[in-house]
């Protein structure tokens, strides 16, 4: 008997803090408990955000993480997606500098037969966001309603929109918190945020693209492999088939960054054009979406099968009707030209001839954010038309004079800073660089294992 | 360039949480920056917590916790007794069970020529609080204004009151805090709260009691020593005179538990009797007291002038006239048996002969709360007149049905918890314990090394 610990029906949140504090173990209800508790407004948020710290030093167990993760899921609605037959599948990047594969992938993954309810988010900091992509199409709707995007989906196959206060709301309110305590840095927290969120999509299987290098969140490829594993592990505690691809993000992927270029670049890889490293991680993962969701028999299949519906012109018909059955004007699909376009142009030419060594990722995309084409805060707007062409990729010998990048701008003094840092990004030498990264560093996750 | 996080003139919280987090050391204006704006109510509890959770996990240097203690002592009014020409020293101890010792101390050394502002607080939990036992004198006034405080000093040397809107208002909001959020539990915290707060009060030098043992809140003695090092160093880096004593809470102190019963034994050990080991601690405090207050050239010299001090009855007048200058009734120290009374006794007597080798002192100091001499929840209120009185010490041997304790109770409920609690308390062997404990484990602080 202890005097200042009166027993009650529920766990009490100082105990639950305590017991992570100590290294203990959250059983399911205790994690229920809080998350339900404090979505509902009855744990104060500063107790939170001690348990919040308490996790980012003490780390989960994998049942805790899947217990946490099923309670964000299910504080809210979880879409049923049964009126479909095909399988749901959906793809989630950690986020890098020039990442557009989400536009590819779901209208490719639709065109060969599955469906991709896909929610993303926004760019904040130096990485892009899917929905500043597919807004810089004039007229796209990102904010459709469950209704209306279940009906997007019966008609194309996919559909593409924003987080809804319905989805997830647990995950909403913490990310909040997390964002002003210094308790976003948890791999354990970071899993069940992603997680919640795509699991309450109604998916049946899930491809993760988890960045690594100078541009991605997990700098090394231990940190990236270790969320990766969490997050597959978490998925297939629910029954899902999750595999996740640890991917290079050492240097920009693709040539375009900036929100109308991403999506003109977009359209070139849909019709068969491209950048090689885009076009290739496209198809790799299209792959690894048609295998897990039941329309190719192995992932070589998949593969196969999304250059030819690439081939056939297929996936950029079903882009092209999403983009009108969301409110977009398909004829910047037709035309990228008539896409938001900036008013000038700059270009960065090499000071020096020799070899690319390398790009520093992260300052290549900060150079786009102040250009106006990302967020230095959660409130900020985007400018659509701005941001950066990189001509050459690191391997690639420059001569001098020859131009590196061409800056799209809309205002003079933006683009002089991001044109200085753009400058401190390139690394040029004599040799070649030692290794080349692959870009694809491995794949994580049963799923995988046939293959 | 970082565009996520523009720099400020001032340290932002988010910064401060993320430093800590990450095992940095806070300079003193990050500290600074964050108890102050803390207190005026500009960074919100949620962050707050949040540091104090990476504050439990990565410790502090002594440099951050004096800095901790400083910005906390200087957060409200610092008590100046200059009209007082006598050396200021107070004594605080880290709480147990029958501790009473400053109630004989604050005369004691008054009557010797220091002065003692001594402010205390309430008990919690199982032990008790000093405050709680004045308030068993009736009509004594722990809640003296700042200007009746510094007049009962000036009249008789000592003056003990609870802490006031003015003192140390960051300790205040911060424990506050700290108690909701698992964050009690780190030595800094307690250390800058603990400083803080006597520091606050003026004075030139202290002497702490730091209890170890089954009823102390630091169980183990290294967790006693590492706090008590930790709290010398900080008051030394202050200019004060600090020493430490490691004493034993393994067993409660003295004989009586609860508020009224104690300040019967504290009479008697004014008076020259009462039970050998809360003489003996009292007069070793003592000792410090009048030596680091300048009115005795050793520890030893100040023992021997305490014992005269008692015996001569000065000490004793000391406390009748702080009674009686604090509006208590002094009738009740002249004869306790006016202090107030418990309607009901019951004995508790030996299951078997043999030697008494274990006394659970945090379970007796819970049997006296179940009684109502103690608070659970910091809003209950005490009953000054129950409590336990104690007729065996470790180490003594008794027969069967010999009487163990004596229960002072006015509800027949809580006496029959409390009565099952202490029979499970007491441990009766065949042998006599292995070791016998030492009343003082050690002395920690340059203030003691001439000693």
């Amino acid at each position: 008997m202890n005097p200042t610990h009166p027993s009650t029906q529920s766990p009490r949140a100082i105990d639950v803090i305590r017991k992570k504090r100590d290294g203990g173990e959250l059983s399911r209800s205790e994690i229920d408990y809080l998350v339900d508790s404090y979505t509902r407004g009855e744990i104060p948020d500063y107790q939170v955000s001690a348990w919040l710290m308490a996790v980012v030093w003490r780390g989960m167990t994998r049942a805790e993480t899947a217990a946490l993760t099923d309670a964000m899921l299910h504080s809210g609605e979880v879409l049923t997606l049964t009126s479909l037959a095909a399988r749901k599948v959906d793809k989630h990047s950690t986020g890098g500098v020039g990442d557009k594969t989400s536009l590819v992938l779901a209208p490719l993954a639709a065109a060969a037969g599955v469906v991709v309810p896909m929610i993303s988010g926004r760019g904040l900091g130096h990485t892009g966001g899917t929905l500043d992509k597919l807004e810089a199409i004039p007229g796209f709707n990102v904010n459709l309603p469950v209704g209306e995007f279940r009906r997007v989906l019966e008609a194309c196959g996919c559909a593409m929109i924003g987080q809804t206060a319905e989805i997830a709301p647990a995950d909403r309110k913490l990310y909040a918190l997390r964002d002003v305590t210094g308790t976003v840095e948890s791999p354990y927290l970071i899993c069940a945020s992603i997680m919640s969120k795509k699991l309450a999509e109604g998916i049946d299987a899930l491809v993760l693209d988890v960045k690594t290098g100078s541009g991605a969140f997990m700098k090394s490829e231990e940190d990236a492999a270790f969320l990766a594993d969490l997050m597959v592990e978490t998925g297939e505690r629910m029954g899902k088939k999750v595999v996740a691809l640890i991917t290079d993000m050492d240097q920009p992927l693709g040539s375009m960054i900036g929100n109308a270029l991403e999506v003109t670049e977009v359209v070139e890889v849909l019709r068969g054009e491209g950048p090689e490293d885009l076009r290739q991680l496209s198809i790799e993962l299209a792959g690894w979406m048609l295998y897990l969701g039941g329309v190719a028999d192995s992932v070589e299949e998949g593969k196969k099968r999304s250059e030819q519906l690439i081939a056939s012109g297929k996936a950029l018909e079903t882009f092209r009707r999403m983009v009108e059955l969301q409110g977009g004007d398909a004829r910047s699909i037709d035309d990228p030209k008539k896409l938001p376009q900036a008013r000038y142009t700059m270009t960065l030419s090499s000071p020096r001839a020799g070899y690319l060594t390398s790009v520093q990722c992260e300052q290549v995309g900060t150079a786009c954010v102040i250009l106006g084409g990302g967020r230095e805060r959660k409130e900020d707007s985007v400018d659509p038309a701005v941001g950066i062409v990189l001509h050459k990729k690191v391997g690639d010998t420059v001569s001098v004079g020859e131009k590196l990048a061409t800056i799209h701008y809309n205002a003079e003094v933006r683009a002089a800073g991001a044109k200085r840092l753009l400058e401190a990004s390139y690394q040029i030498d004599d040799s070649p660089p030692h290794e080349k990264r692959p870009l694809i560093h491995r794949v994580i996750g049963k799923a995988g294992e046939k293959n």
